[in-house]
């Protein structure tokens, strides 16, 4: 009978990543150091990564499927965003622990689920041990044609402001799995409650959306962090002002009847973080083009505001034009305490 | 007065990270989630993912400048033995705690060093705190021309078996490491001792080997974990024998030294991991065009042995011919504690 520990990287590979490696010729069924990657003529490859570490990107129970699927999905967001087309990935694996079959194979899992909504395939990876926590850090390749990588530094007064999607939802999900009480407290139904804690742990980028942001926005990136500091980090990469209208940005109907109820506030949900849509900017002449092709591809867009001038400033307003204070616009990996979730709510 | 610790990633990456990547063009000075890599036509990416953790792959100690080099050097090795030439690399860097600049500082320096060495670029990166202890995952690419990244499975029976550089200082460094008392008992020269610690703290894959190992290797792979280890999986990769010829490893002064004055083993050598030097098969026709063409480039290898048939086994023969029992063959970075470093000596 199998053990249910498995302890040899060599075994770990074979049974549970070889499999997603399967048919995607440079990836040699992980049986080398490296994987070979070819690249079409007149094309760029696109290279992000990311690492997610228990305790402090996801609860340390947490479901490694769910772990999995959102260590993945966290770099194909950037990929999107730049308007590239997912590939492939690699990843480092550090356990704490020699781990048991059942587990590997629920991350396998989640990654399979994954890599298959994404259209990417696992191309190589390292597996190690750690005296640490569990940690997932994933380098993801897409592809653009030459010289078009969407950028955030590309903004420019008047164009307009689009983001996908909506946006808070992922925040109000990890807040429910934080608290499960908070269910009962909110009124949500159990399908409500599933799909808001859905949003934080298997987030799902607008993959169709990518085409769209290639032919038509200045400027792009994911919405991680929080829509307030994102939409500020690409005015500031950009050298100009923006403006959000509060009242346009995009929010789910559980997330609507929170914020009505007083159960969250839209500050909350502006700069809850999570979110992995796409933030971009596009000229008003390309902008029915752009709501034409998201709605083509299934990924609706929301016009949310717009560039301005540096000299204006970024700022959010209200229904009424007035600018709203936040007391916090996001999240920063890496000045919070590092040793719990980004949102205490 | 500048604070000496630092705690925004954008801080970070603005003072330290930057400028590793400064005149790369699509790494857009790390301004963007994403980076661009252009690939020339006909060519194909070569990718290689290795993580090192504080505890595990060095010790928790260690100058931040070792290890910084050290975690770019053990993918550079992987690019190097498949014929690449390396190009770029990300990192993410999980650090358990606000570190300060002096750190940083010094971080930042050893990987300049080692990417000035290698001759590649910081082109992105992710930047975290962790619970957990310090850890350093590197993803590098490298570029051979299309289809002919030089594979570990490819070795024939009738090949010859080399190796570059000398085998088992690092493991020796290691050691003196861990037991500042060693050098007295060894008698070692300072500078001897530092000879044989720079090979654990800063190892030089031989990169001018390349282009060697691109035009006349049937199969090549690094030596990571042990000679023994490595050449076993090669032969069992390849699907045929091998034997090594152990009185044929290259042995620096120094280890030689070691080894008859019996302070180690030939074993210990052997399997000691850490080597970063290029294992190589090479068919008899082109064995003296590689040979000429390592020593061109300062990038010296020796024949170890041959390729067999696979029902001849992998053997290690001693001068007599008799074959060489080993306690371990090498080093299972995921089977082994996971709270200590590789070798106890």
């Amino acid at each position: 009978m199998a053990s249910d520990k498995i302890d040899s990287e060599e075994a770990i590979i074979g049974a549970f990543w070889a499999p997603l490696a399967s048919g995607f010729p440079g990836a040699f069924d992980l049986k080398d150091d490296c994987a070979a990657l070819s690249l079409d003529a007149g094309s760029d490859l696109v290279i992000t990564t990311d690492a997610v570490v228990a305790g402090v990107h996801f609860l340390p129970e947490e479901d490694a499927g769910a772990v999995a699927w959102k260590a993945l999905a966290v770099n194909v967001s950037d990929l999107v965003a730049k308007g590239a087309v997912p590939l492939a990935y690699v990843m480092t694996l550090a356990l704490p622990g020699a781990p048991e079959r059942k587990w590997l194979a629920a991350f396998a899992d989640g990654l399979r689920g994954a890599q298959e909504a994404f259209g990417c395939r696992l191309i190589g990876g390292d597996t190690d041990r750690t005296p640490g926590p569990l940690s997932v850090s994933i380098t993801a390749f897409g592809s653009v044609p030459s010289g078009r990588m969407v950028r955030r530094s590309t903004a420019r007064p008047g164009d307009l402001v689009y983001v996908s999607g909506t946006i808070g939802d992922a925040t109000l999900g990890l807040a429910l799995r934080r608290d499960p009480a908070l269910a009962a407290r909110w009124q949500l139904s159990p399908d409500t409650r599933s799909q808001l804690e859905a949003r934080h742990l298997r987030p799902a980028p607008p993959t169709g959306l990518a085409p769209a942001v290639l032919a038509c926005a200045s400027a792009a990136m994911d919405v991680s962090d929080g829509l307030v500091k994102d939409f500020a980090r690409m005015c500031r990469a950009s050298g100009v002002g923006g403006q959000i209208e509060a009242a346009r940005v995009p929010l789910s109907a559980p997330a609507a009847g929170l914020v009505a109820s007083k159960a969250a506030t839209l500050a909350d949900l502006l700069t809850g973080g999570e979110d992995y849509e796409v933030l971009a900017t596009v000229a008003p002449g390309r902008a029915g083009e752009f709501e034409r092709a998201a709605n083509a591809a299934a990924a609706p867009v929301t016009r949310i505001g717009a560039i301005v001038a540096a000299e204006s400033g970024v700022r959010v307003i209200d229904a009424a034009g007035q600018e709203l204070a936040f007391a916090t616009k996001g999240w920063d990996h890496f000045a919070a305490r590092g040793d719990t979730l980004p949102r205490e709510k």
